[in-house]
């Protein structure tokens, strides 16, 4: 069931004892929300804790560092930020069945909870989650400040992405005044790499291979490179998003061979050039501009079957574009 | 002397046949200014152009891709983004006596106008031009909203810098709601990069060098890169932020080879450190965070001396903040 700010917020007062989940591979947008949330609803009285399927990465230590959830028998369960059942990982064992709401701004959320506040509008959950703290009257203090601001700067790559909208940029404004570290915030989360991270990138950026006249590059991560680097898998989160940042590339590719040998194929694509349609003709899927698909081949062959239909949608591509020639 | 928005709009309505100067090498910020300037006063009938000592990049084309100063002979002259006459380049000597109105943000601003509209609040010119723009009564059109907002947008990182302020949000909340581009705006200027300029920075970040325990990284760009990769000047601008971006790194070091033989060196800091300090021993200067040298000796030399200013900073740093160890 579909419900409003002031009907989830008339639901978290009436009730106690309240679990808020956080989404696998925990981002800044379901930790920022969550953790806001705790902080009011702790302002107002209540008991609450935050679980998280994968934990509280060291990323975000300024928002739950040393964060230790209360013990106590759940009587509400909320959800923020995250789109499916699915996305609750080892969490969804324990509180699938029994999601009471379910806090989101994906659009392809498959409302698997008793009540869902969705707005498909908002750049990431915590500018919802922004206006259910004013709703229920609890103060917008620094550390709420804090977790929301980071929220929505990291969903909208710090307000660069079109999901942006004039209320964003309100939203931001108000938290800045009450108190949110933006500029530290925004530091932190984007700009600042590892060694190895930084390393890796010089590496791979390095050996970019090009094809169809630079609308297409390649970047390809090998199996022993984290080791090699020293990184770990979050650190390598994001490579993808580097081949398509290229000026002209309207396909950019991400290979990611794993030690049995498949082949991870990430497709980011701009210019109208549809990625989902691509990747699923490997067995795939995704987005518009966004999709992935899995290749159990070798290399060279990986490649080319990739390759070939990117070709196909390029040629469509300017097909539609410019029929006469 | 100093007069406030209110006076500087009354000079702008008392005027007509204004040229509006930008400054050396151009910026978004600058053309943002400018070009926003243009539009609103021809809005309301008057007769102006914009001037710029370096041209029009063509990075920026989307603002002034084709444009064409109109021919007369000026009554008024304005600055927008310049904080001294040496910024004017060659157009110092045509206007540089005959400042009418200076529109800046920087605190550092030499006064060289008649009248200086100065805020050294607003992270950008283009936001005091909005504000302008709102006094002078001219509507505020999508191409006025573009230019403002690639303005504020490129000078704050995207809305990343500390000087980000509630206002500068609210403003930006304004731009979009009157028809800015800013998904796109935001992409062409920070997401997208040349092909060469990906080369070069994979490279760099490649034969990124490190120092005293990971506090000092540096990156050496050779006289032969831009050859060898096929890339302008215009395509290097910004390397010397790159090292500071490096977790632990409170010194990051960029040296340039000149044709001369000399080295450029730029330092960027952070954490305390003082780039000015280290700077000002070998000759140079700048700002607390942002400074340079310029060292005539070779590759390993150059190196030596500002790896010891920054050594002897780092020493005094970690003895000021423990001076029991």
């Amino acid at each position: 069931m579909l419900i409003n700010i002031q009907q989830a917020c008339s639901l978290l007062r009436e009730h106690d004892h309240i679990v808020i989940l956080a989404h696998q591979k925990p981002d800044g947008d379901t930790l920022g929300s969550c953790f806001a949330l705790l902080s009011a609803l702790e302002a107002l009285g209540k008991t609450a804790r935050v679980e998280s399927p994968d934990g509280f990465p060291a990323r975000y230590a300024f928002l739950c560092g040393g964060y230790a959830p209360k013990e106590f028998s759940p009587e509400f369960v909320v959800s923020a930020d995250v789109a499916s059942l699915q996305l609750l990982g080892d969490l969804a064992a324990v509180y699938g069945s029994r999601v009471d709401l379910c806090i989101d701004h994906h659009k392809s959320n498959e409302l698997f909870a008793a009540h869902t506040l969705l707005d498909a509008e908002a750049p990431a959950a915590s500018q919802i989650v922004y206006h259910m703290v004013r709703e229920l009257g609890a103060e917008l203090t620094p550390p709420i400040a804090n977790a929301l601001f980071t929220g929505i700067s990291t969903d909208t790559g710090c307000f660069k992405y079109d999901n942006v909208t004039p209320l964003t940029h309100r939203v931001a404004a108000a938290l800045i005044e009450a108190g949110a570290e933006h500029g530290a915030i925004n530091k932190l989360m984007f700009d600042t790499k590892s060694k190895g991270r930084i390393a890796v990138e010089g590496m791979l950026l390095d050996n970019l291979e090009y094809y169809f006249d630079d609308q297409c590059a390649v970047l390809t991560v090998y199996p022993d490179t984290p080791d090699r680097y020293g990184v770990n898998e979050d650190e390598l989160d994001g490579l993808s998003a580097l081949p398509r940042r290229i000026e002209g590339v309207k396909a950019g590719v991400t290979i990611r061979e794993k030690e049995d040998g498949s082949k991870r194929i990430s497709l980011r694509t701009g210019d109208g050039l549809d990625a989902s349609t691509i990747c699923s003709r490997l067995g795939g899927g995704g987005h518009k501009n966004a999709a992935g698909c899995t290749i159990h081949a070798s290399r060279e062959e990986a490649k080319r079957q990739i390759l070939a239909e990117i070709w196909k949608e390029l040629e469509m591509w300017r097909y539609e574009r410019n029929p006469m020639h």
